[in-house]
Order: C-alpha cells, then structure tokens, then sequence
C-alpha cells in the first residue's frame, strides 16, 4: 500500500518527481472516452521507467497462445487488448539536449487528475546538466464530446537563457504489446503522410486488419501570436512526423497546441479513414484547444450531475468514490453495443482480453442507475451478439444440441484464456448473463428484452447447465462435478454450492422467460423455437427435474450452506490468526496450500446471497456470512464490496466501513501493488455499489425503489443520484435522517426503512 | 498404432524407405550403452524429417520455466535433458552432389537393430538424380564394454561410375534442444581442434559448466588397404571436422571406420578431458572396429545371459519382451549411483529431467531380478543423495522441520515439472521411495539398507505425510486434501485411497526401520537422531496417531475402496461403451470432460492392490478389479502392467494377455502415435514385470521365492531367469508343467504353486 497521492474531494495529485513511481501515476491518471485512452506518458521523451500504452477500444489482435503444458480444450489463438498508435508525443530538443526528466534536475513537479473536468495537467521545472532551466505546463484531454478527438496545450518557458530548440510532434504506430507472447508486433503499416504542420498514419493489425488511422495537426503560439518555425516533415516505417526549429526566447511562454485524431475502421470505411482523418483534424484545429475543452467539461459536467456521490467529512473517501466513478464514467460510455469495460480500461493492457463476467456482475448496477437504459441493455445485447460464439465455445468442450457457454474472458465472443481450472471450470461466469438480464428487467420494467433478445441466450445458458450437471445414483440428486467457484482460492470441486444455486435458478429464471415470450408473442416465441430448435416440452421438463432435484450441500449443525464437498474437512482457522507475514497468501503460500486451506479469495455463499438476497432469511445471512466471513481474505478485488453489502444488511457498521476502504482506495493507494499494470475498472463499479446498495440500502423489488440507508460514523453525510425509470431521485443521508427527493420525472413512491413515501419534482 | 515393423526373435526391421517413418525409427532404432546414446540419425547429410540427438548420461541444462500462468511454488528454471555434441556425422559429396537420401532415390533400404549384439545396421541404394549409383553398408555402436566409446563401420560402393567424393568427418557441438523454452542454445566452445585423422571438440553448458570432450579419429580402406585421401581439417564454431578427397571407384568398396569418444567433466577432470580423449582415441583407434566390437557384443551376450526371456509360438510377443529388456539395459547400468533412468533414455529429449517415480515403482524389479544388487541399491542412493533437495522442495512449498517432499521429475534433486495438479499435488511419488526400500530389502534381505541410508529418508518422508494430512473435525479421522493420485485423470481430489494407504503405509514402515535401526546399530541410530533432529517420541506417537485414524473410503455396498471423495458421484460407464471416435480421451476429450468423468489413466486402487497384494483377501482384489478395470482407459504407459499382474493373480487369463500385447509393443507399433519423440522407457520395465510376476506369479514373501505360473494360450512355452540372493534361477513354463532350475548359486526352497521345490544348482 502506498499514500503519495494527495487527498483532495475533485482532483488526484502528485507532488514532486519520483521516478519509481512514474509506472503507477501513468497508471492512475490516466484518461479516456470510452472509444480511445491513453496511460499518462509524458509528452516529452522519457527515457526513466515507464510503460507507454495508447489504446483504441474494440481493436484486438489474436496471439498465439503460451503455456507450459497443452491441455486439450486450449484456445490456440486468443484475443489481446492491444496498445495502438499514438498521437501524444511532443519531444523537446533545446540547444542539442533532449528534454528527459530522467536526465534533467526536475522541480516543481505536480501532475493532477481533474476529474471534474477530465483534464490531466502536468508542470515542472527541469534543469538540463548544463545549467539552462525550463519550465513546463502541459493539459491533455481525450475529448468525451467528440470520442475521436484529444487535444494538447504544452508550453514551455525557458527561465534562463534563450536558445534554439526543436520540437518534434509526431505519430506513431510502431508500437510494442507488453504481454505480446512471442514479441511479434501486431501493427503493420497502410499509409503515412508527413506534411508542414500535421502528420498522419494508418496501421493495421495483422490477421484482424483493423485499420486505426492516426493524425495529428499542430499550433504553435508564443505571446498571443502564431508562431511559424522552419519545420520539417519526416516519415519512417509506422511513424510519421513535424520537427519545428524555433527559437525560445527567456522569460516567453511558446505554447503548442497538439490536436489528435484517431479513427478507426469499425467506426469509418477503410478507404475514407485518411480522408475523415483529414477534415476532423482540419476541423477540431481550427475549433482550437479551449473550444473544444469546453465541450468535452461540459460532457463531464452532465456525467457528474448523473452519477456523482458526495461524502463529506471524509476527504479519502470522497476522491475514492469520485475517482471510482470518474473511471468507469470514462472507460464505457455504452453508445457503441460493441464495445465493453476491459479490467484495465485504457490504463493498461494486461489480463488479455476486455470482457469478464465482472460486466455483469458487477458494472451493470452502475450504469443502470448512474445512465440512460439504453447503456446497460447495450451491455446485454453485446453478449447476446456473442451467443453464436458462446454455443461455439461449448462445442469445443463437448457440449452439444446448442448449449452456450460464455468464455471466461473475451474480445470478439472466443476464449482468451487458458488455465484449464478457469477456462474449463469456471462455469459460473454463463449464468452471469442470465442474472444481468433480471437486474435489467427488474430495475427498467422492460420485460421485452427476453422477446427480443433475452430468451434466445437463456435457452442457450440452460442447455449448458442441463448439460453440465449429472445425476448421482448414490445421492439421488443432479450434482456439478469438477468446477471452480466464484472463489478462486478452491479448484475442480463438486458441488460447488453458489454455481449450483445459479445453475437452477437460471432453469427456473428461464421458465419465466419463456411463459412471458410465449403469452405476449406467440409469433416471435415460434421464431425463437425454431431458430433454436427447442424441444420445449421435454427440455424444460429436464430442466424442472434439475430444479427439484439439485443437490445442495448444507452443514445443518451449524446451519450454513456449504462452499462446496468437503469442506468441513478443512482446518477452519479465521483469517485474522494467520501471521501477517504470509499476506497476501497469493503471493506468499503455493497454490496447493491455498487450495487445501479454508481461506477464500471472495466468498461466494455470501456472494450468492447477495444475488439473490431475498431468497434468504435475515437469520440466514447472519449465520453463514459469520462462517465464511473470518475465512475470507478478500484476495480478489471484487469481494469487499459484497462484504459492505451484507454487512450492512445485518447491521454490521463497522465491518461494513472497513470493507468500504478496502474497495474504494484500491488504485489511489495501491493496495495490490499492481496498480503500475493498469487500474482495477470493474471492481470499482463495487465500489459505487458499496455506498449505494451497501449504505444506502438501495433495492428494487417488484418495480419498487427501496432503501434502508445508515452512514458509517466517519462520515457527516453522504448522498448520491438514481436515474430510475425516466426519474432523477437524490439520496442524501446525514447523521439525522435520510431525504429522497426526486429532482425529475413523473411522480413516484419509494419505500425507505419500511415506509412508503410519495414523491413528487420540486 | 504402426505396424511397418517386421517380426523377428533378435532384430527390430525395417525394410523400404519411408521418409515420414524416419522419425519414429530413429527413436526405435537408438543405440546407448548407459553413459552416452544417440537417435538413429543418418550418418550422411539428410535433408528430410529428422530428430537429431545424442545424449550423455547425467548433463543437464536448467532452463528458464515457460508457463501462461504464473502459480506460486513453480521452480524457476528445471533442469532438462541435453542434446549434446555429437560424433556421428559422416557426410559423403560425390562430384559435386550431396549423399542425402532425401534427394536420391532409395532402394533396397533395410535397418536391422540387432538386439543380440547391439549393433545398428543400415543399407541401401542411392541413385543420384544425374543417375550415379552408390550402395551403402553402415553399421555402429556404442560400446558396452567401454561407455565412453563408439564406432562406426561406413562402406560405399560406387555401382555404375568412378569419380572423386569428399568425406566430411565431423565433431559438432552446435546442436540444439527441441524443447528449449526460449530458443537458446546451451552450449559454449571450450576447446577445438581439427588435424589431419582426427578432430576434438570440448564444450561446456552454460550455467552447470558441465564439460563434453568429443573426439573422433578415422581410417579409410579400399581393398583390404588403407587409403590416404588427401585431408583437410577444419574449425569453425563449436565444430571441428576433416575433410577427405579421395576417388571411387566402380564396383570396389570405400569403407570407412570412425572411432568415436565422449567424455564428460562428470567422470573426468576438466583440464585432462582432451588428453583423455587423445588416448583413447588413439587406443580404440587402434584395437580397431572388429575388436572393439568383439568386447561390445561379448557384455551383450552376457547380459543377455541375465535377464533374457523367452516365448515360443508368438514372435512378436518374443520381439517385444526383447525390445523391452534390450533399451532398458542400454539405458541403465546401474554402475554409476549418480545416473537414473530417464523416461526416454537416450531415445529424444522430450519431458524435462530424467527422474520419476517409475523407477522405484516400475524399474527397481527388474534391476533387482536382472542384475548385481549393487544396481538397484544404487538407485535407492541415488535418492539418499538427493535427500537434501528432496527436504529444500518441500520448505519451498511451505512444509518444515525436515519434512522430504521428492520431486515429481528430477535431474539433479530440484522439480523439474510445473503445472500444479501434478508438481504440488501428486504427492504418492515421495513414498516411492518408500516402497522401493521395501522392495530392495524384501529381495536381497539387505536390512542394513535402513542403518546406512534408508532411515534417513523415511524420517523426512514420514515428516512429510504427517504434515500433508490434516485432522478433520467433521470426519473425526485425518484426511488428505488436495492431491492427485497416480490416475492423472483426477487432480486436486480429496482423500486418494492410494495416496491414503500410502502414506500411513509409509508410517508404519519408518517405525518398522526405526526399531530395526535402534536394536541393531544403537549408535548409528543415535547419530541419525542428532542429524535429522528426530524427536522421536513425539514424532511418532504422532505417526501412530495418523496410522491409527486415516480415513479410507470405501463403498460398502458394492464392497470397493473409494478411488477418492466423491467417486460415486460420477456416472459409472465402461470404457467398452465408449464411442471409439472419442479415443484416446486425452486426444479427443477436453481436460474437463476427462476430469469429471470415471474414466481412469491408470487405476490407482489396483495400483496400490498391486503393491500391497498380502494385505487383501483375493475377493477383494477381485472387487475391486471388476470395478476399476472396466472404467480404465490405459492412456497411462505404466497402466497395463499392473492389470496384467492382478488379471494372472484372480485367473483372468484373457484379459492379462490383452493387457500384456497393450503393454509390449507399445514403441515398435507406435500405439499412442509418439515413439517419434523418443521410447518409453520405463514403461518398458512394465513389460518384464508382466512376464515375471504376471504369467511368472513371481513373488517374494518372508525372504522366500513364490511362484505361481501359468501360460497364456497363445504361447507355447516361455522361460526367464532370475538373480536371487547369489543364485541364479530359471523358470520354464509350457502348456504342460513349470520347470524351475538353479542355474548356479547355493541350494535354495522355492514355493511353486503352493508347493515347497528344494532346488540345487546343476
């Protein structure tokens, strides 16, 4: 854990230059707009540490698979996020010294996250080994109005002396992937064009043929007038350039301003890229840098008015929640059904592919209730896209007569992973669809997304579980042999009692779509018949002697559902009698000795009630989050938030707060010491669930608003927005009491601590 | 399965030239003599698929680990087998064209491995495309009467042409590894020279520094004469080599001797290697090919002396047995305690180290019937010498106080292996080691084994179970978590019957050798007491604890022993209703899939009957067998042994003879479609077990030979003899009787059948 950034409600800020940590800041302050981003390089040549990443959302490359030993099932070749051309350098020559912080007296170093504007601003003054001294300001935005368009105001004031320097702005698109499995790199050159003043490139990826057409077009100003150096324009393979001779003058600010374009060939004709390139650089120059900051704050403004949550009298807690949300806000935006939220969003490219059943589990609530439905139905729609693919996937593995198995990570619908106790086993993650179409359908009424959509992959999902589960002649029960839970920390288990849970309520969830599909279009209910070749009668009656006969594995003495067989063999010991020295147990203990410990990565009995929280008692809960809580070391960044939940439920305030700052300071402090591979984006939707769901009590049942909020003692109050069914509804709790108001939209009730209320705009 | 080979009682044949053959004949066709070894390879340049390696005995390379995914506790880098420098080649350009066999066209190609003499004999016609002919005569081998030397007998006929050829006689230690995991190279030059008759080469492996001296020396004769071409020597890197001018002409024979050395730093101080070399050189140069091979052929014939078998009326089956006990004599000398047998001895590279369990569970009895005790005691050592390493393995892996965990496979005592299931959790194989101490003493009585180094080991072994199992409250009985058993076809399984029985085995026998160790040799006892830090009392009242109240599973209806928890979950099908398009079921099945099903690699149960046979009523075994061995799939090597000892021992004799023709052909017809990557090896012990303690009923008990043969129908007779205690014992068996002879040795009672033979040599 770290704690170098400072603690400030709008804006994340780094004071002085340590070059050890420049990894984790590229990290966290980076930007995007949900169609490209970039890690916070330096625009300036760096030759310190650092991991330079540009990224263009939807563009994948499939690598060869690695992996020590073959397991039959493998994909051969699978989808990797891919660090795409960049638009973003501008190197500083001056009197034939490169500006180089690593080799520059660097001062005055401060680099902010404005999140309230989106804006990353960078200052310093560095002094070069010959004494000549500069001071730096440099903004940087990738515009939200516009998700091809970023700008860039760098200016530089020599303090010191007066000298000739060069600039060199240039595009490059010959760029490495970090986990590149073989170090191929996966760009090829299309097209380059260097002329005065703009440069521009398309590369495209090898065997996907994604084009990505990079441009970039330059200002250069110095008091208030434009400045024209001799420049000279260059290309080599992949990059294309403008090197500016000017000459800088003591005391005078030259300002530059960089305007980026990238597009790519999902979005634009590959044959008119250069040319839409061209007349939006054109465009977006001559809009210049302030217009269209103001567009993009004004983008950002909007976004907060939605989604903002405030806490006050906890300055820690508000930049973590702000920063959450600010993350998110930037990484999917949900106009393109394409696209999804990647576990590094545009801050790195590690885990391979972009898509995790965390979408599901874990961000849909978030852009369910901080954004237009439209947003989360585009999530749903994105994997039914998939489903034909998911069918594929299990096919490979032996399942047949259109069974959907959902890869456990994905870019295009196929596998991107390979550890065969994840890949194989994992089988949860498919129902996670399921559940993320009810929590659409409950929270947005719209019941016809299982006619146009929803029913076909439900079908498919239920086959696979009807499949995948088998009847034991010695329980007399339908079992699930050989999987992994939720909780990685137990490999190929059977009867792993969460995946089971899901499995029948997923045949049961599926019976009500098919009775609603069935009485409201029996037209397009046929259709769907026959598209998937349903057997209706004798598949849901398989499926309904799964739901009565599942096993379920239930320790009575205590009264607690157990994790999976066996595991009252285990040693239960709680989590806090282990020596702080073998913490993180993932990095300190072999796996085999996780595996056999009752220690759990994130508890997926606790998990599983918190789905379906209403299936259970009160009494319940208590009992088996008391059981499995102490044994869980929350090794995954998904589990606190669930945590908060439940322990807010049962009124457990003070677990529920120490969970609340597990979740929420996770990349701001580091916590993993992993934050230099790229930010935790979809746990952080755990972390907007923590204060909402957790504090807030935040429920729906039966189309019906609930609460049941409480606040930690740390805090004064704290207060957050719902878009719920065409109403804005403000949530603002303090230490007294808890105000709903609904800010617009028809009037509606709202239950709160058991009690119905109207509410009416105004 | 292949089936090109032609049957005969002494030689493996190949007749015709197929080129996508060659691979796998390389592998069949290996010579070694237990210190170096090479593949088949052509002697001249060949163009076409080929493995090229050579082998010496005990060098190896720790290369860096390759996984996809990092798991806590994986060695860093694992040593591998080495192809090392190699003194085969012989590359003959005849006016201007290159002798490959790959551009020529071949005729009259025959390859015979005479397993008698040990010699590899080749020939063949080439006709070069502008239609000149030449015959071929090659024959080698790899001395077993000196191990550090070889010959090779080359003749060429020119057919219907004279003209000049050159001869290029070469060393080359530029070779690589098939399997290095980032394409490097392991060898460094040392050392060179090339003069006129002769070339050395000297070069060390990186980072082990273990040095090679390769040498050759040759001589050319024509007509009975020797011939003078005019030579020129040669270096470049890692290689040296002559190369001779000389004329052909039609219809008279060039033949070509070439000596071959390869010493290793191992037995050889660094700084004497290449004088070494030179003196042998120059002595086996001079004894000459016939007396080299006169003394080659004249340990052959003795060994064959030792451990040959017999079968009449099945040449096949006759070949087989042959082949069987021709590689793993080859392999293994047993005169050096630091060597092992490899998997693929000196056959191909393929599987990392050179050290499983296989040889304590599946080699050890032949070694012990066929040869000097010191051979087996020798592999028993060999493990005490990795004690060291063996407890280091298990720190590493979290286990202390002196706890040994073996590595699953082994080079130099560090893990060779990574994937989890099997690295960490195949745990059966640390009491192997156990078992072949057993075994060993069991054989030769040699109970001071224990005094000298066996109790050392099975005091760390024993630490090692009583920390592997845990006490489970819910059970009331310790339980082992975690594990896989020797049917790979589970992983991470809980309470493994053989894994189980294994272990409180191995308790119950550390005790047995305490108490040997304490009344016999007081002082020596004392010593290991204060050199293991054995607190004995508390130790092993722990042990009787454990041995007292291990859980076993069983099936009390059914009256079987559970293969593990949650066995009878599974759907109990027959491998016999299996579709035959979904074998072999690691080729055709996904790793989960095979998981989850009941079918077995190899039946662990049975396995663990197998070895503790007098502790079972035969009602019992024959449970059991009708229970395992119709859901075994036998896509282990080592599986159809076993069942052929246990199917002889209940009167199955059907299925013991199928399982004996699954076992003995296994490389000679490529069943599972890999002897390309080099020979089984030591399944191949396997094969010789079936024999002897299958149709043999071969058994000791109380330090007294039983026998209990019978003869399969198909055969009309079939003998082997054993080493036992200074005697040497030959058994015959045929349609009508069992004829047991004491070839030489003191008078000896022997129980055949039941009955009590008093046998006198002669």
């Amino acid at each position: 854990m770290k704690n170098y950034l400072k603690h400030h409600e709008w804006q994340i800020i780094e004071e002085g230059f340590d070059p050890h940590l420049n990894r984790i800041s590229e990290s966290v302050f980076s930007l995007g707009n949900g169609r490209m981003g970039h890690r916070a390089n330096f625009e300036e040549y760096y030759s310190g540490e650092k991991h330079l990443g540009s990224y263009v959302a939807g563009v994948y490359y499939p690598d060869k698979t690695r992996v020590g030993w073959w397991k039959n099932g493998y994909p051969e070749y699978f989808a990797k996020v891919l660090n795409a051309p960049s638009w973003i350098g501008i190197h500083v020559r001056i009197a034939g010294q490169d500006l180089d912080l690593a080799q520059c007296n660097v001062e005055e170093f401060r680099r902010v996250l404005d999140m309230k504007t989106g804006l990353l601003h960078r200052s310093f003054t560095a002094t070069f080994p010959d004494g000549k001294k500069v001071k730096v300001d440099a903004k940087r935005f990738c515009s939200m109005a516009d998700g091809e368009a970023g700008a860039i105001r760098y200016a530089i004031t020599p303090v010191n002396f007066s000298a000739p320097a060069t600039i060199t702005l240039a595009v490059d698109a010959d760029v490495v992937n970090k986990d590149s499995n073989y170090d191929e790199k996966f760009w090829e050159e299309v097209y380059k064009e260097a002329k005065e003043g703009q440069a521009i490139v398309t590369a495209q990826t090898k065997k996907t043929l994604f084009h990505v057409c990079t441009g970039m077009k330059y200002v250069l100003e110095s008091e208030g007038r434009k400045v024209t150096g001799k420049a000279a324009s260059h290309t080599k393979e992949k990059y294309a350039d403008n090197v500016v001779e000017v000459d800088l003058k003591q005391g005078t600010e030259l300002v530059i301003y960089k305007y980026g374009v990238i597009l790519s060939s999902e979005n634009h004709a590959k044959d008119k890229l250069v040319a839409v390139c061209q007349a939006k650089l054109d465009e977006i120059t001559s809009l210049g840098y302030d217009q269209l900051f103001a567009r993009h704050a004004k983008v950002w403004e909007h976004k907060w008015e939605e989604c903002d949550i405030t806490i006050d009298g906890d300055i820690a807690a508000q930049q973590g929640i702000r920063f959450n949300i600010f993350q998110m806000t930037q990484t999917y935006t949900g106009e393109d059904e394409r696209l999804n939220i990647g576990p590094k969003g545009f801050t790195g490219e590690k885990y391979g592919g972009s898509t995790y059943w965390d979408t599901e589990a874990y961000c849909l609530p978030f852009y369910l209730s901080t954004a237009d439905p439209k947003v989360a139905r585009n999530l749903l729609v994105y994997r039914y896209k998939h489903l034909a693919k998911a069918i594929e996937n299990a096919q490979k593995l032996g399942f047949k007569d259109g069974a959907a198995f959902y890869p456990f990570v994905t870019m295009n619908g196929e596998e991107c992973h390979n550890e065969w106790e994840i890949t194989f086993e994992e089988v949860h993650r498919t129902s996670a669809m399921a559940y993320a179409m009810r929590d659409y359908i409950d929270y947005t009424g719209d019941k016809e997304y299982f006619t146009e959509f929803g029913l076909e992959v439900l079908i498919g999902i239920s086959r696979f579980w009807s499949q995948r589960v088998n009847w034991s002649a010695d329980k007399n029960k339908y079992v699930m042999l050989g999987v992994t839970g939720p909780n990685e920390y137990e490999n190929n288990v059977n009867n792993n009692w969460y995946s089971n849970y899901l499995a029948a309520w997923t045949l049961r969830f599926t019976q009500q779509a098919i009775d609603y599909v069935k009485s409201s279009n029996a037209a397009r209910f046929n259709e769907i018949v026959s598209k998937t070749s349903f057997r209706e009668a004798e598949e849901t009656t398989k499926w309904k002697d799964i739901v009565d006969k599942m096993y379920y594995g239930e320790d009575t003495k205590r009264g607690v559902f157990l994790q999976q067989d066996g595991f009252l063999d285990k040693e239960l010991i709680k989590a806090s009698d282990l020596d702080p020295a073998d913490r993180p147990l993932n990095q300190k203990w072999s796996w085999d000795r996780i595996l056999r410990s009752c220690f759990i990565k994130q508890a997926d009995v606790l998990q599983c009630i918190y789905l379906f929280e209403d299936d259970f008692t009160l009494d319940q809960i208590k009992r088996n989050f008391d059981f499995y809580e102490p044994m869980t070391v929350h090794e995954s960044s998904l589990s606190p938030c669930v945590h908060v939940i439940l322990a807010s439920k049962i009124g457990y305030k003070e677990k529920a707060y120490e969970m609340y700052l597990r979740t929420s300071r996770l990349d701001l402090d580091d916590y993993n010491n992993d934050t230099e591979d790229g930010c935790h984006i979809t746990s952080m939707a755990g972390t907007w669930m923590s204060v909402v769901k957790g504090f807030g009590g935040m429920r729906v049942r039966g189309g019906q608003l609930h609460f049941n909020a409480f606040i930690p003692d740390q805090w004064k109050a704290y207060s957050f927005k719902l878009d719920f069914r065409d109403r804005v509804i403000k949530v603002k709790v303090t230490k007294e009491k808890t105000d709903i108001t609904l800010e617009s939209g028809e009037p509606i009730e709202v239950i709160s601590s058991g009690k119905t209320l109207s509410l009416k705009a105004g």
